[in-house]
């Protein structure tokens, strides 16, 4: 049984008057309000969610470590399921960043795949590995419907739907921030334990899937009905290419070290792969650990911003209403590839 | 008088039969239907709109020039105006990109501006520099006003609204594409002699303004009521801030040697400029220059395709709605910032 939904409309009306009484203060910025978020209302993420790729020094001999979040469940679990086993099997030690297209996706895997007149020889894919359909590119479908219905009626996760639990944004001006809103892509966008989602419907139990914004991690894949198995991975560094969205699985996103993926040389070759003249442009990645698998003293932590807490509700509404001194003209929504969900890194605890 | 506007569905009507007979072959892609649009639907960039900007060479030596269109009336002229004199002035020879702000911006002005501990001094601004106010952010306001009003009914421009001079794209998946559609920024979005513009109502004389998509270049500024002189630009490198919208003056677009500006180090100090201990990953700007100034063989020649054009509808279409084989799910929409405007150089004529 699905519980009712309450929207964000009803979490900022709970959050005005506090904005009312600071009147005479300037109004804090999304970061500000961002910074004041009690601590209960950050989340650990696991330490089996996180992927820590090594990537060789740069040229002057700066390290450079990026760090991924995995989907948790009911997303795309079979390439996570894929990508843990290929980062713990070694397979991605010694594969290298092969394409850099301006606007669009820096992407990573085996450089001799697919080329057949490589000098090196394809790595030989661990054994184990899912194949997965292109059902699964909806979390409403195949292995994951079950697990989001369960995580929807709140009888099999943790955390049961509550007030705000998924939070609605507006895509129009005509319409204060909290009432369901359709985008371009969308009948509408929702926080979803931190992640951006958007659905098909109106209902929570409308077909769902994660949205290709700034940072989020896909799978490449050749021409359907191949899925991709993960051995071959981008992240966006450009406008949000919302068009591969149920085209393409994602399974995580860049939470540190983003600024080494999007700040790379673009290849000048098709698709922005690197050319024959520009390979020493490829930037090997030493190596890729699931975190929890590194000793403890190495484990990185982060935390997420609740995105069912009061914090983040006055957030999004400040990310979609600009009052901060800079501003002379709230824009009066936000797209949710605009409203990037907080993520910080403690020290262990 | 406003002639009739023809909305896009109109023109996506007309070239729909010419789709159903290909059925046979592949879909083609957005950037197939821009290779086979007819020559006379590429339009000319005057030359006085463009700007040269010439960076120091890369570490490895390799020249790196940045073209940037700067807006035609109505939009932003006085701070074109501006821009056009301080390069002229050479004003902006030897100042550098002091800020890379991942997701964000790059910018670039006087590297001792605003900073009174700097070693250098401030670069005198030239005489002639007008000051714009902030209701000249809207294109339908002060000076634009008239301009736009002549634009849309064809009085004053050489070109008269015509079918499909004005191309609506809706923001809505439960409608075709062609509609009236409104997003999260705006009532709906519109394509006017290849600028991307919002308007906050459905008619043409709503008020309208560029939009900050990848790779415009706006005016950097203090605090409100400072709209900045276009000594201190930026361009962006990101998702599309379109909160910046209205709140910054946008005065053109970066349209070759974008990776100059996207790819480089992210500064670690505050929003991204380079900090005490990093100042030399500014790079430094060597010229501006108006292309028409330039001798007539170094004067670059940019077209981009008509956006009133039957080839623009289509190629807009299909970046909308993906069918070519790649793709298995067809978005539906696509919001205004994932419509690039096709631009290409072209030898000199």
């Amino acid at each position: 049984m699905i519980k009712p939904l309450i929207s964000l409309a009803a979490a900022l009306a709970l959050a005005a008057p506090a904005i009312a009484q600071e009147e005479a203060k300037p109004t804090p910025s999304p970061n500000q309000i961002v910074d004041a978020a009690s601590a209960n209302e950050w989340i650990a993420i696991p330490s089996e969610d996180l992927l820590v790729m090594t990537l060789a020094p740069d040229s002057e001999g700066n390290p450079r470590k990026v760090v991924i979040q995995l989907m948790p469940p009911p997303f795309s679990q079979g390439w996570v399921h894929n990508i843990k086993l290929l980062a713990r099997s070694g397979w991605y030690d010694g594969i290298s960043l092969n394409r850099v297209q301006d606007n669009y996706v820096t992407q990573w895997g085996d450089p001799n795949y697919d080329n057949p007149e490589a000098d090196g020889e394809t790595k030989k894919l661990p054994d184990g590995l899912k194949v997965m359909g292109e059902e699964e590119y909806l979390s409403t479908n195949g292995d994951a419907a079950e697990a989001w219905m369960a995580a929807i009626s709140g009888s099999e996760i943790e955390k049961p739907i509550a007030e705000g639990h998924i939070s609605d944004f507006t895509k129009r001006r005509d319409q204060v921030i909290g009432t369901l809103g359709s985008d371009s892509y969308s009948s509408r966008s929702i926080f979803f334990r931190g992640w951006p989602l958007a659905q098909d419907g109106q209902e929570l139990e409308s077909n769902v899937w994660p949205t290709h914004c700034y940072g989020m991690v896909g799978v490449g894949r050749n021409y359907s009905p191949d899925t991709g198995s993960g051995a071959e991975l981008y992240t966006v560094i450009g406008h949000a290419p919302r068009h591969l969205d149920r085209n393409i699985a994602l399974v995580g996103r860049v939470i540190e070290g983003m600024e080494h993926l999007s700040s790379l040389p673009r290849g000048k070759g098709i698709l922005g792969f690197y050319g024959e003249d520009e390979l020493d442009k490829r930037t090997p990645i030493l190596a890729v650990r699931v975190a929890s698998d590194l000793p403890g003293a190495e484990q990185p932590t982060f935390k997420y911003l609740d995105t069912d807490g009061a914090s983040f509700a006055r957030y999004a509404e400040a990310r979609a209403n600009r009052r901060d001194p800079f501003f002379i003209h709230p824009a009066g929504g936000a797209d949710i590839c605009n409203i990037p969900v907080p993520i910080r890194r403690v020290a262990g605890e």
